[in-house]
């Protein structure tokens, strides 16, 4: 890696790498929605991202080797994008900034429902549901049950919980 | 709070209150460094903050609560900045952030000590941090041994081993 850098600090680096916040809610996106197409993460955004921010979110995510970017087969024209190795690992820090989110933050109960099962399940879920993201998103040989499938449906019974079974 | 928010998600608050990336270097500084003053967080930042920049960070983490500013009583027109509750229960993330940017960032040995210790003594190691945290910011009574003397000595003894002992 030949750029500059304004310290050798892992802390700073990783500042450095995941950029503005925009950057991590791009990420949280493919991961938990796994949206991976640009149309999807553009409207199904709950922070309405903007299209020029998430057009140059989705590039830098790339160089900087958080998003593998190829032409999906099912669909002509369009790309997908996938996870690569050192975003999965990403798991144990964006389970623990959801874990602080809900103590220090006003959340909302459909959206904060998530993160109390990545909390609650600990590393052992971590390491399941990072195992899963490589085979969706990595092609790696899928073992044992979907943390994802029950992630979504955890947040879907939470959405109707709070009447708004449309999923927005 | 009446503040708008993107959203009520976990993630999207939390990266919302920790703003930018100088926020938590500014914070990292606080905590692992135990720099308390305007002066010191200035001149002995490894990222060069500029004093316009540290000022303005400085300002938005006490209005968001994770910084507690008051006079000190040892300096004559000086404030000194202690850590609150929320600020210290950031130290899992910070760990997972060091050791995430330990495995996928250029970092330099005598920056990455600490956050190998970090992350080699795992959830009990910062629990005990975050007690020493709460009795030098918050006047908690203490208990057991400094874990920032121990992180302090590792970080020390490298920068020896690097053939940089003048600690810069």
């Amino acid at each position: 890696m030949g750029e500059t850098h304004r310290s050798g600090c892992p802390i700073n680096l990783t500042l450095e790498v995941l950029g503005d916040r925009w950057s991590l809610i791009v990420i949280r996106d493919v991961m938990f929605g796994n949206r991976r197409h640009y149309r999807e993460l553009l409207n199904r955004s709950e922070e309405r991202i903007a299209s020029n921010i998430l057009a140059d979110r989705l590039k830098r995510l790339v160089a900087a080797g958080l998003l593998a970017r190829r032409d999906d087969p099912s669909h002509q024209q369009k790309a997908i994008y996938s996870l690569t190795e050192p975003a999965i690992q990403l798991v144990p820090l964006l389970a623990h900034m959801g874990a602080w989110g809900r103590r220090h933050t006003p959340v909302t109960p459909e959206l904060a429902i998530r993160a109390q099962l990545l909390e609650e399940g600990g590393p052992p879920l971590w390491e399941a549901f990072m195992a899963e993201l490589r085979t969706i998103h990595l092609g790696a040989p899928m073992r044992g049950p979907s943390i994802l499938a029950d992630l979504q449906a955890a947040f879907e019974a939470e959405m109707v919980r709070q009447g708004r079974p449309d999923g927005r």
